[in-house]
């Protein structure tokens, strides 16, 4: 099931354009109820990565922006302010599929999670060598 | 000049409502170009800090998401979220006012400014006093 919302996470990454691509999905009773790329760019908008793209969206679908019960998929490893924006929204569980050792929220910055008090559940390494090679070809086109 | 723009920020705090009183003013060129506060709870947004709101606002306006040049003042130490996103935002300085020792952004995780390599300077306790009496008056006001 994992490996099924991945996908689809992976499938938004694809339509980034000339963002970096990342995809997210949110998933609530086994339903994508909100999906986004990363935006920044074309949005001209720091905030709008596809993370928090989804988190506001599902909010305004629930009309609640306390997401219990929900989960978060996403193709790379959250940075600070998404992993924060992530734990204060209440997801159940994150999983993400590349990992990002150098700005990543979690793998560079344990302090905030453990030091959070959150319940929320992380995995990392889910379909990580696609969603890796999304990355690794995007870097290598622009370079 | 610090306290007549933390003074500007304090006035927008008090028009937080319901929402925990944070107010946040971004100046370029000794102007206020951005003035937004918290509005997390009426606009049902996990992100709708005072912080992004204006680092939103001003890159509208600005017409880019780069702020250098800017400085941001805000009645409250950033969350990590926040401050993330004004690290990102590449605004020259911060300036905050009440400490937030259990879950500020600069003061409980020290990591996330330390290893952002940011040029970002930062400064806390601006008019320290009336900001931490913002709050303390909205809990008491709640409890």
């Amino acid at each position: 099931m994992n490996d099924y919302f991945m996908q689809k996470a992976l499938e938004i990454a694809a339509l980034s354009g000339n963002d970096i691509p990342v995809g997210a999905v949110i998933v609530k009773d086994n339903e994508i109820i909100s999906k986004f790329h990363n935006e920044k760019e074309i949005r001209n908008d720091i905030t709008a990565h596809a993370e928090i793209l989804t988190l506001k969206d599902a909010a305004k679908k629930l009309s609640d922006w306390r997401l219990n019960g929900c989960d978060l998929y996403v193709t790379l490893e959250p940075c600070p302010m998404c992993l924060w924006a992530i734990i204060s929204s209440r997801i159940d569980n994150l999983y993400f599929g590349a990992y990002d050792n150098v700005y990543g929220g979690y793998s560079a910055f344990p302090d905030l999670y453990q030091k959070s008090n959150s319940k929320l559940c992380i995995k990392g390494g889910i379909m990580e060598k696609e969603c890796t090679k999304l990355l690794d070809d995007y870097f290598a086109r622009i370079r």
